[in-house]
């Protein structure tokens, strides 16, 4: 039996990835000019694909990168001209609101201990130019509910709303008419090999970076988000792309569509909550999240304390391989991803074993 | 029969690349953490490999981009604080031209028309913080020789010497104590799927970008040269990498140092001496480039006129896939890439169709 990876990122590959790679490489696609009809075909397959398994609205547009943590740097480019407001509440909302600071740019902050949500601001506020909140911490297994989420546009109408949706997509259903743009990575929820990030832009956000390219603050890079779009309406890119990544994304979001969203997204919901029913009961074991409404469906963390060196042994044993608590809860937490790619039977077989776990 | 790619790039893949491909998703390469030891594992034995096989100095570092042409970027942002010059006789270097002028560069430029070289200049020269030749004009099928490219240190002893070494990487034998950074993509001349790009930095260039980055004119970004080399020294990358295009970059290196390079060079000089000593008599077709010491071994790009799609057509009909022309030259040339993948009993059978062709 081959090892089943529950870690929060990369993780297990979505089961048809494999199937996808053989049909890849005998048709040749490796091969493929990126700048040739058949290229078009399928990056124009990828975003029908999302589009549809996401209800992505038609003012959207989808480009790909080479990574998520890449579009932090473009976020800042294509739309701070002065100051940008983060919600920080774990390791990687801190680091996109230190990518703006090292980027010279005002970066305002919103703080909370890890674990928790800090509280949104409650009065109207004109002053950032874009607001940066991660829909759910990878680092701590926290989500920003919904309804919270939505509030943002209407506290900053100003702003460009930008979430980090690396580990919630496409398994969190957003309205998207209330961001303004969402990105991820496709080795996380989607079960995809690292090397892609995934950024959907909707007009005001295009518009406002085409005013800050035209005023001069956005450089011309032949890799902005201008240049980024124009290709993208083209169906290209403007360096060679991972075509691979992009067939494959293309690929698993039509099984994805084939299996249908709603039932995946029960399937997750389903698993999260024997997870945390079970650690709720534990005896050494807790979920780090104690607030029911900030639990992450997708990262669940729990609290293991001394017993995390043994944790990952015993479950390893097992062949069930999760991830260690991150940056400063290494050691002392697990992270357990529960994505698309994960059955309901691998999941109730890690429950069962955490479980007997003392 | 599966097609065989002659195309310049995306090409074949290396014959090893599927078998790595299945040993990488049996030992599930593809779900590790890229911040594990299993992954910096990786990275350091990829080192270990491109050092053997190409014989770089220790002055050397490498470290992994998402293509070449994001390098050209990066290039400008790292070494150039006024100006730089540019050796310009195809679309890809003056594509590195035009990235420098859009970023607000001063670029100066040394042009010759398709199928040629310029003259260099022939006295010293230090007002150039920059000099950016190409190796191996991809468009256009000519080689700089490696004595004229040697002169450009001694010419300009200010300046990095920067070397698009796009489609020479590993089969060219450079002597890297003569330049300063050199890059390649994985997707020539390596045959691998696009999606990597590969950056050798030696001592003087980091000195100046850190130079530069202490002076500000660097920006201080998440994914600038400093940080790329920074973490490379540590075997890391500043973002989730392309795992798996770094494994198999990594094995099909160490598979051209079991083949020997010595082996792998001297087959694509026979496989080019054939081809141009047939094109040299052959009835309607003539080599693109008609000075014999600029003619590419990697590249070879043929004069068809107005034959191009008939003999596009015939080749494919065998399932023999070369190029098209690039650029101003589609429908007028093909391109064929001669590269360590393509065998020499592949390469006669293309001679031997092409010789017959009228």
């Amino acid at each position: 039996m081959r090892s089943v990876y529950f870690t929060p990122g990369p993780s297990g590959l979505y089961y048809t990835v494999e199937h996808h790679l053989k049909t890849a490489f005998k048709s040749g696609i490796t091969s493929i000019s990126h700048r040739s009809n058949q290229f078009k075909e399928i990056f124009k397959e990828a975003e029908t694909n999302l589009k549809l398994l996401l209800q992505l609205p038609d003012n959207y547009q989808l480009v790909f990168t080479s990574s998520a943590t890449e579009i932090w740097e473009k976020l800042t480019d294509s739309f701070i001209n002065t100051r940008s407001l983060h919600i920080v509440n774990g390791a990687f909302s801190n680091k996109f609101y230190k990518v703006v600071n090292n980027l010279n740019k005002e970066a305002g902050i919103i703080e909370s201990t890890w674990g928790t949500l800090p509280e949104f601001a409650s009065k109207t506020d004109k002053t950032y130019d874009l607001v940066g909140v991660t829909h759910n911490e990878t680092s701590t297994g926290v989500k920003t509910p919904l309804n919270q989420l939505y509030r943002l546009k209407e506290q900053h109408p100003e702003a460009i709303i930008a979430v980090d949706a690396v580990s919630s997509l496409p398994v969190v259903d957003f309205d998207y008419t209330k961001l303004d743009t969402v990105y991820a990575s496709v080795q996380k929820a989607f079960g995809l090999p690292a090397g892609l990030g995934v950024w959907l832009i909707n007009d005001t956000a295009e518009e406002r970076a085409r005013k800050l390219s035209e005023q001069g603050v956005l450089r011309n890079s032949s890799h902005n988000i201008i240049s980024l779009i124009d290709q993208a309406r083209n169906y290209q890119t403007p360096s060679t792309p991972n075509v691979l990544a992009i067939y494959l994304f293309s690929q698993v979001v039509k099984d994805m569509i084939d299996r249908g969203i709603e039932q995946i997204r029960n399937d997750v919901i389903y698993k999260s909550a024997i997870m945390y029913n079970m650690l709720d009961k534990h005896s050494i074991l807790k979920p780090f999240v104690t607030v029911k409404k900030l639990r992450s469906d997708t990262i669940i963390v729990v609290d293991s304390g001394s017993k995390t060196s043994q944790l990952l042994t015993y479950l390893a044993s097992h062949k069930l391989m999760v991830g260690d608590g991150y940056g400063k809860m290494k050691g002392k937490q697990i992270r357990i991803a529960n994505f698309p790619t994960h059955s309901k039977e691998q999941f109730e077989m890690l429950v069962d074993l955490i479980e007997k776990f003392e």
